[in-house]
């Protein structure tokens, strides 16, 4: 089986890895627009040939789109088209987006809709580039299927074997929950740490300071900050209802502890710290 | 020597531990007024022997104070009269707060002020209690010392060298400075963190869909929502001015984001991801 991979990037990179380490694979096809990206791959032998655009389409089995969400769309209906045109019936295109809504109304009508599986591996680092591709990063992740009733069961079930060498959990959603849900449980997250950063970066003129204090509660908190804008521009714009709401909601719970503590209300401020408490339960 | 620690939770008792494992403290004796803490401390031997206050006082050459803040400034000023009434000249008094002005300002005047040294470990992790506890927890860290001017030479080399035997980093700061420093880099992101579980849990109903997708990124910002009340009360009411300031310029961060996402200006969001990238070249 020959998969093709479009976008070398830390998540495209890493699949590339653990499918031929794994034998799912049998050759590896790299696209990469960025050539120092593409050389780095290569080097690292994340993928065993970087080729066109168009030669990965005609020798790939599966292409897996790995590039930001916005260029993603466009791409994954291209790819859809070619395979129309090219009379491609066995061929199968995934994307690996962080956003499922729009991706899935812009190829819903596709003739070749069947041809296309929607997933969402939830895995990753703050860290981007081929560089940062590492082995074993999707082990044991969630790994999301946004409506995967319009894929034939065949395609659907090339697919969930892919993720099951990957050691990942499959996750069954329609693409309009998983936008709500990722919303609250991963691009809150990144715009609170990106807020976190600007807060600290704004007061703290003196960075030594920081670097000096910085403890590891702090650096675990800001940690995803260091998350790439090229990725995260596209996912907060699509996601935007969603993200909105969330980041209202935020808001609100951030000025209940304001007005707590502008009260020296003790027993609003541990109310509120038990309430969130019960996190623990929840993650491990 | 005889080491006391009054309060053995994570920072009491992992210090316990590794001042006695690495030869500092010949003995340790260990206060808590809660007996289950009490009686594990003893059991996971992060102190020799239980004893009370009193006893405490007169058998240690140093005394810690890791209780909480609000707890501790009453705590630190009464140990000193006892100092006085004892006619205790060489026992050193220690506490390991995270805030340090209103403990500085409340031991001021004290006629046995250079008995005092004020230090705050940044260490720590989101768990509490004895069993919380581990060894080597502050190697490589920072250690504050507030107003370290008004501690005897004698009594300032003396714990100097307690830190050092942790392997702790010393940095020099007034109390003021320390605690506008610890609002930017501490206390907010426990704070951001409280929020975040609040927002999640308080939408996501099913408990389940976040924990099936919560991933790596999520897990580590949220972490900090598991710490306890009783500590983050007290540093929050006590460090009130500085850490209001903070929350008002986060939420003003906030809002930038909130308006370029409602914008669709991906332009904006960009600038906003790119500043905030900057704390990677702080954050090693």
């Amino acid at each position: 089986m020959t998969l093709g991979i479009i976008g070398l990037g830390l998540i495209g990179g890493s699949l590339g890895l653990d499918l031929k380490r794994r034998g799912y694979a049998d050759v590896v096809l790299g696209v990469e627009a960025d050539a120092v990206s593409a050389a780095a791959a290569l080097k690292m032998e994340l993928v065993d040939e970087i080729v066109s655009f168009d030669n990965c389409i005609e020798r790939s089995d599966i292409i897996v789109v790995a590039v930001p969400v916005g260029t993603a769309v466009r791409m994954v209906c291209d790819i859809l088209d070619r395979f129309k045109e090219g009379g491609y019936r066995d061929k199968i295109v995934i994307d690996v987006c962080s956003t499922k809504e729009q991706i899935n109304q812009a190829t819903h009508y596709h003739p070749c809709r069947e041809q296309y599986v929607s997933t969402h591996p939830m895995a990753g680092t703050e860290y981007s580039g081929p560089w940062a591709a590492m082995p074993g990063l999707f082990d044991g992740r969630a790994c999301i299927f946004a409506n995967a009733e319009e894929s034939s069961p065949k395609a659907l079930k090339t697919i969930e074997q892919l993720y099951d060498v990957l050691n990942m959990r499959p996750i069954h959603m329609d693409a309009t929950a998983h936008d709500v849900h990722t919303a609250y449980v991963s691009h809150i997250s990144h715009i609170t740490s990106f807020a976190l950063a600007l807060t600290v970066l704004d007061k703290e003129k003196d960075e030594k300071h920081i670097f000096d204090l910085a403890s590891g509660g702090f650096s675990s908190t800001v940690r995803l900050a260091k998350s790439n804008a090229a990725m995260w521009v596209p996912i907060l714009t699509q996601n935007h209802d969603n993200v909105l709401q969330v980041i209202d909601t935020y808001i609100e719970k951030m000025q209940q502890f304001r007005e707590a503590i502008n009260d020296f209300d003790g027993d609003k401020i541990r109310e509120l710290i038990e309430s969130a408490n019960r996190i623990k339960k929840i993650l491990r």
